[in-house]
């Protein structure tokens, strides 16, 4: 047995002695849970990026306020000035993510990415064009280009009263830092569901091996979906009973959607970094979605390579880039595949049970029980499997 | 000398007489214009298609605000309850637009158009926001998707001062009404600027012969483009030094945007929708634009046949539907490219001089200088041109 | 013990006797695999469609030509003059698929759909034409959009000596038939792999329970693309030693491609139609792909439904259609992204083991090891978990 | 009267004295007319692009015959070893156009773009994998990109006797050569149709400034579409009664399709690209087009600029690129706009009368009517306008 897998083990015990009690929340790693073949980053998050910070306001009040707000930050200057390169997938587009098609046409994005509940968005995107105007720098600035995503958290949250305000914008932002990024019920994971039971923030890095570039990919989540959840294989949503389409009551509902943003420190163009966001729609297969008729699903990628920055404004007619390859992009594109999938279950894995509005309670997943299932399907010596390509 | 043209030409004299004071305003076919050769419905307006209503709030005050809403209403029912099929084309994504990518993922619209200017879209998103959840019968309501369009009137306007508020939203939705829609610098167009003048809202319609199914198809616009004017046909913006790249100094700003609102009584699939809406991306060569980098021109059409409303819940697994077959979709084309063009240079004849922020002025189309050289090309004559057939 | 399971665990018995001798093939199911939670089809085939027919021509000759044409007949009249509504979904477009803007554009198909490799795309297209064009009733026929899908076969087949000749497209439509459907190494699959082994043509069904609508999907795949197997969840790849970016030596091509075929007698929409077919992208996570840079993934639906045949030619402006509405898609979601895996399975399990171009062999999927794997991560006993609701 | 203008009148003159002989043909600018501001390069030709060379092979056979081959050619390097960064947009996709997926997806093009008819198209690609597999240095390859356009001239050709072969790809090949370009009744546009006149092949191109870069652009039609006949504003096809929807009898045919080939020396990436070919979509409104129900057009535009070459085979990860910055793109896109227009004139200009298949004969644009039209619309004297920036 390895030691690793020890640990589980004398976790599941503890587990179980807590009863009913709220159980201890960890990571999937924390548990023994190896998502594909790659190394992860030094946090496995989204910040192993250089550079790249994340901020989170989380709104938790009364017995119906479950929202928030959570911003991912490219890189510590002025945003606006200094462009990057980046682009967006709609995997199934029934959301209100904001500021697609000017990242579309323009391959790049021009303020951090925040995400916040349905009903607020244009609130956030107002409270961002706030924080964007009054940047030193900026004085001049007449059009602002707003990146907001969404998922609708009106299963546990007042969403019709929209609580989100401006001043919940700046904070996330000023408490953006890098390192650790906190997961579960944070920021707009608040009040999220995900595969039946609750969902909220994940996130989940790669690095690639020197020979394939040594670059990193980093992923986070928020998680609102639903389907037939399966981890490392295991048909964890069928074991316990909750699954989309399932007998004799369907009380689960699949509806929802799934923000998802990449950052990488590989240089590459808009026109990649569209096909890197691409690769994280077919991650929702390794846990069980497929992407219902009402999930919002958006990817969006950008790439922070200081050589690739774009200016603003520029005197040069002609800009010089580096760009991964087309031949050697498949690395990175299992990259943020593996990323996908484990930030997705880190987000369940770290979210507690919540109570919200109309006293509705949505339980986190059991990890005990979830282990015990693991652990029948094997689905936790995977650290012994052979790995990829270490150089 | 045809009857319509002797009125032109005393209308020259009169502009002549008139000085330097402002000229008097008129939409293009009152000058002798016909653009296209398809007619015009009763009010060559967007509101010729039945049940449709137009409502606008302008915002002129002090010496810097110069902006407004206008709101296009598909019609007088629960918009939320009963949608319509609709679509999206992006031209050139440099811009600011919401709703997009629900739309072209689900087929439809549940909300009234709304457009304002840049820096507003968020907040009057918000404000529609506010007014959907609050009509009768959306009380559980949790999910929006507001379609807001915009350009950037910051040449005239304090955009950074945002000064759009929700109210205005209610204010445009309320003053909504059938029939004549007014056109120039009202609305979302009060501070717009089109190939070197002052634009602003404009609209058109046309209308099929029988034999092509009778339909109606109505533009409107709100203009804020660059390029190099042309009045069917003829090269106004080099006669009035006026253009894009002219010498010996460039004084005329090619970007900014066009947001185009295409409703049609027609049966149409929201895949024909999107075919349709792209027909009016070819009517910018007509009036002698390109779509410069910085132009964010976004084509949204709907269908108000009663025969293809989508109800929000249904208990029924099929819709039936009725949809012009692809082979006879050509004269719907024609007609949205011609409709185009004339919302686009209504939008320029109507609109007047305006003095904006920073006490910079945008001068009107000169119509009797218009004249003249629309006289020159002759450009005033067509109405004894063959015409399509008319049954 | 489940009675289907002890079947396996004679059968695994049986594949040990048989030494090195090639193993007895079967379909994923004979092993005892349940894949997903939704019922099959009547032969879990495409061909569960009504009316549906596949042929297939194989090419084994000499040393080096393994290659074919697959046939896929949507219906059994005059597909040109009753066209079909349709969709194409480009996953990673790194391939030559054939017909794609048309169907996009018109959403709909008027020939069978082809499948052959790389380099005969063409030929094939070529022969399609000639087999439209010669259909009683198509006399008058200028214009045929030939849909054409193919895969690289050029590792086992001689792919630039393009064997495959117009008579073997018309011999593949020529022995289409109804009920079930050859697989592995036959038609276009014949000289293909996958994920390491050897791939080829396999297929699948669901149908959806009457209270969802009752509809059948079938889809057929044409299989050619690597990265990390997983079946049912269990690392195969990874214990097989067989998998994408592996140490200590990288033998594992991850290029390739897919097409996946995807057929239903549900009626939709064009629109609902792509949709549909985005939905197998997603079952690539599932086995273990993440469509690399090299993979030419595409996935076309069509509709079979008899009321919405569309016709060539229609002295009716408007043509009627009922169509699935969007809120009752995603049983259809679920039953494309389960039968895209299972088929992508059979086409490996059914696959025999071939030795091709300079001398160079591609083993099929070991099926005695795969079993024994399988019951390691449990993947074999689904059959005992709870299923869909069945009504 | 300018002096150009003198030869116009002379040349009237002319015209009317040889009676119903076939007119002398000639450019649009050699009858002076004036396509936009911006000035052309040596050729006015696609030709203009350094590097590029254009072969073409006819074929006018019997009394029906009426079709051939159009080659565009890159670079005279091996294109495939060599790839250039290149993008297509479909207008309107009803049409067959081969190679788009990979072009899309990859950002390239590897062989030369040929142009046929229909259904010939498959032939064609057959015979360019022929010719690109046997140069020298390709020996090893097992896969590639055909890019086919075509347009339908089955309207003066036998299209169904499919009379083109491998042949005459190879001899279209090998008569590329660089400087002049033939127009009219050539190549692919031997047997085509435009706006109800003979159409056929036709180019054009423009010359930046060096203070916007100093690049060309070259653009090469294949014109066979209908609509109403527009030459520089003037209402052609309404004064030579023979336009779409007309009045008594609709003898004009508005469907067909246009293939639009665009070369520049701009450094650009895939993405800008894609956004200059769309501009070519413009320029159908200023000849009077709006891309009717049956028109397939496509435009596809590719950057021959030495820094920007992409090798088939590299061991590089990371490659270096140098690409115009959006902001400096409009010039270039009205570049691309002006040019798509006269090229469209100069295919009509220089084709002749046809007679083909079943004895119908369509008549090419009469010059000496278009002229006395274009007198009384001032459509010649556009020389004496103000022009673009000259530095």
């Amino acid at each position: 047995m390895s030691k690793r897998y020890s640990l589980v083990a004398l976790a599941i015990m503890l587990f179980f002695q807590m009863g009913n009690a709220q159980e201890k929340r960890g990571r999937a790693r924390d548990f023994g849970l190896q998502i594909g073949i790659l190394p992860t980053g030094t946090h496995n998050a989204i910040t192993d990026v250089p550079g790249l910070s994340v901020g989170q306001k989380t709104l938790m009040a009364g017995d119906s306020i479950r929202t928030g707000v959570t911003a991912i930050i490219p890189h510590q200057g002025n945003l606006f000035q200094e462009k990057v390169p980046a682009a967006v997938y709609v995997g199934n587009g029934f959301g209100k993510m904001m500021g697609i098609s000017q990242i579309q046409e323009l391959g790049n994005i021009e303020t951090p990415i925040l995400l916040t509940n349905t009903l607020n968005a244009p609130i956030v995107a107002n409270g961002l064009i706030d924080y964007m105007l009054a940047l030193p720098g900026n004085e001049r600035v007449k059009s602002v280009n707003a990146v907001v995503g969404e998922t609708n958290d009106g299963g546990l949250n007042d969403i019709r009263g929209r609580h989100v305000s401006a001043d919940d914008v700046l904070a996330a932002i000023a408490a953006a830092s890098t390192g650790p990024v906190a997961e579960g019920n944070v920021g707009a994971g608040t009040g999220t569901e995900c595969l039946g039971f609750k969902g909220g923030i994940g996130t989940a890095s790669r690095k690639l091996p020197a020979s394939r570039g040594g670059y990193t990919v980093g992923v986070l989540v928020q998680t609102n979906f639903g389907g037939v959840l399966s981890i490392n294989g295991a048909p964890v949503g069928r074991e316990l009973h909750n699954f989309y389409m399932q007998e004799p009551k369907e009380a689960h509902k699949v509806d929802g959607s799934c923000m998802i943003v990449i950052a990488t420190d590989a240089p590459l163009s808009a026109r990649n970094l569209e096909r890197l966001a691409k690769r994280s729609y077919i991650a929702f297969g390794n846990v069980g979605a497929f992407s219902s008729n009402g999930s919002g699903d958006y990817s969006i990628a950008f790439s922070t390579n200081p050589k690739n920055r774009i200016p603003h404004e520029s005197d040069s007619i002609e800009l010089n880039a580096t760009s991964v390859g087309n031949d050697y992009m498949s690395p990175l594109f299992m990259a943020v595949w593996e990323a996908t999938e484990e930030a997705i279950l880190n987000s369940m894995f770290m979210a507690e049970d919540v109570k919200g509005i109309r006293g509705r309670t949505v339980r986190a997943l059991p990890i005990a029980e979830t282990l015990r299932i693991l652990k029948k399907y094997n689905a936790l010596e995977y650290d012994k499997l052979p790995k990829a390509v270490s150089k």
